[in-house]
């Protein structure tokens, strides 16, 4: 029977990790007292499998524990909550990484357009892709549309919803989506230069649909979703049931999950069809490290069972002086988010915009560390 | 403008907190520096407010923050969005806690059946309610449906599927609930007792409603779903679609959100309408103190904007040695659950069951604890 391998680090003493990651196989699978189970073929094939415990240091041990493919099946859902469901609420253990069987992987579809499609949608041939969000929210549809027209006019790539923007009266979904496609309409008319709009969906399955249609009615071809609020089965959903829409991932209550960045917003989300990750660059408001961004920039772009790449998003707190390192950190092959930097700017927003635009497509690129 | 307060707790030294406080604050409202905002509405009533900063002791203080209703809207995810979406990447806070206008939390809902709902489904009149499980996945319909009937003629009032049971090959829901409702019926009408099935749900919102169709076709009237991993707006969806559902919630995925237990799992899962909630009691497999499982139980039982009482379900690797002291520290107000440890008792499951459904009808009930 095909397996999966899960691979968690605990934090243990060495006498007791061996029952601790038998403890977690059993939690992850059958749940159960083992010697409870007459079942042959459950006890073979069902019962979690403890392949291989290694001593990090510092009282970390990695765990690989295989897990019948037949118990998740190919159902987003049902895999996150057979790699980390329980043990999500037992503080010791950290779900690592995961490594699937291609055609499980492969059945999932990955990006329907990523890096490439994304570089075709605004013609960022060989170059880092920019991006910047609209914010605050509590402006009207008509000012938020003000300052995507100035971003537009800088020529940024992409302009995306801040995450915080969902379908509020001072702002609703539908109204927005006219008011900014209309103003970057008239910027493209103007300079013959296309930006994005990437509007954010919230709700249930059935209003990030309506908001799919409303926001394709405006010819809009992106939309930023956050797959932890929405459930991962339903974005998974909504970009297989809609090829022609580029999807954004936003890591919002991704972060407290537990589960290793590089896994969740970089592969994972990835494997669901996300065509870009935005997640938090180090050195900005959020904690990770230098080496966990660039773990996860690879799990997003790397050979992945034959799934397109999706493109990197690092983001929060960016400013422009960090272009420059950020594009030789992470080379072509990102897409960087620069908001409240940019909106500081206020009335001089298009001229930094336009800035930001002109640094990322002279730059040299440095050796990519 | 209403205002919801959210109330975290952060790790940061005296000196750091208020400056840390005004950035959660921001990083929960507009996310961007709030000098750059001209607009005086925003200013005045979107960004969020520090309203009290104080020290518990041990390098660990308490924030209250006030957020506008206007920003959240009565959409349980934007509501999760705006209370931990971004500050859920952040390690040094936690969501202790929330207060919401009545109006709003009562806008959601809360339980349709509740606790007096699920007691009357199985006549537990002034007694706890008593729940096992089937396990372990792998096993087929059939061989499930064998342990149901057990359970169901030692007495007990719910059985519910495992939460890893999904829609799997070798036990597909619809295979399982026929199975299943068949045996039970079969022993209610020996008995003249019913026991209800509560099986578990999983997949997209579209799946989901499947399920419930198909469950309600066999008379099911109670069903187990996983908010955090279905997405709390789709789960809440789904409860105000189906009014003659009890929803039973299972904190898969939960316990990672650093959102405290008795929050998430008590009160916003019963706002939403979990009709019971699932959680590990102290003792037994996870790391949950007394205090915190007190806190939950109450959160999910105590008067809350007129919205009807949920039922606590304490579970995980529980014994019939603790049921006794399980009632006594809960109340009559409680579902136990009893899981791999009846299943132990293989073909004397019944006899076990039975006895488990003795001591809860025959419990004196010392002081509450």
């Amino acid at each position: 029977m095909p397996r999966l391998t899960a691979i968690y680090r605990i934090r243990s003493d060495a006498a007791g990790i061996e029952a601790r990651a038998r403890g977690l196989a059993v939690e992850q699978s059958v749940e159960m007292p083992v010697e409870a189970i007459d079942d042959a073929t459950v006890l073979a094939e069902i019962v979690g499998r403890v392949d291989d415990v290694r001593a990090l240091g510092q009282g970390v041990f990695e765990v690989r524990i295989g897990l019948a493919v037949a118990t998740t099946g190919a159902e987003p859902g049902q895999l996150l909550n057979m790699l980390f469901g329980n043990s999500s609420i037992q503080d010791d253990v950290v779900l690592h990484d995961v490594e699937l069987p291609a055609d499980l992987a492969r059945g999932f579809g990955g990006p329907n357009h990523g890096l490439a499609g994304l570089r075709r949608r605004c013609g960022a041939d060989g170059r880092a892709m920019t991006c910047s969000a609209l914010k605050p929210q509590g402006l009207s549809a008509g000012d938020l549309a003000l300052l995507a027209r100035r971003m537009a006019e800088g020529g940024i790539d992409f302009v995306k919803d801040d995450h915080g923007l969902a379908d509020q009266g001072y702002s609703p979904f539908a109204e927005r989506v006219r008011a900014v496609t209309g103003a970057l309409a008239e910027v493209a008319r103007a300079t013959g230069r296309r930006t994005c709009y990437v509007p954010s969906l919230s709700g249930d399955l059935d209003a990030m649909r309506r908001q799919v249609a409303l926001a394709r009615e405006f010819g809009v071809d992106a939309v930023l979703i956050q797959p932890m609020v929405a459930g991962v089965a339903n974005f998974h959903a909504l970009v297989r049931a809609s090829p022609d829409m580029a999807f954004m991932a936003h890591p919002a209550m991704a972060g407290a999950a537990r589960i290793a960045p590089p896994l969740l917003l970089g592969r994972l989300f990835r494997m669901l069809g996300a065509d870009a990750t935005v997640f938090p660059n180090f050195g900005g408001r959020f904690g990770y490290s230098p080496e966990t961004c660039r773990a996860l920039a690879e799990a997003a772009r790397m050979a992945y069972h034959g799934l397109g790449p999706s493109v990197p998003v690092p983001a929060g707190g960016m400013t422009t002086e960090r272009v420059a390192g950020m594009l030789d950190f992470y080379g072509r092959d990102v897409m960087l988010l620069v908001g409240g930097a940019l909106l500081s700017a206020r009335e001089r927003l298009a001229e930094h915009a336009a800035a930001f635009v002109r640094q990322v497509a002279g730059h040299g690129y440095g050796q990519i560390a």
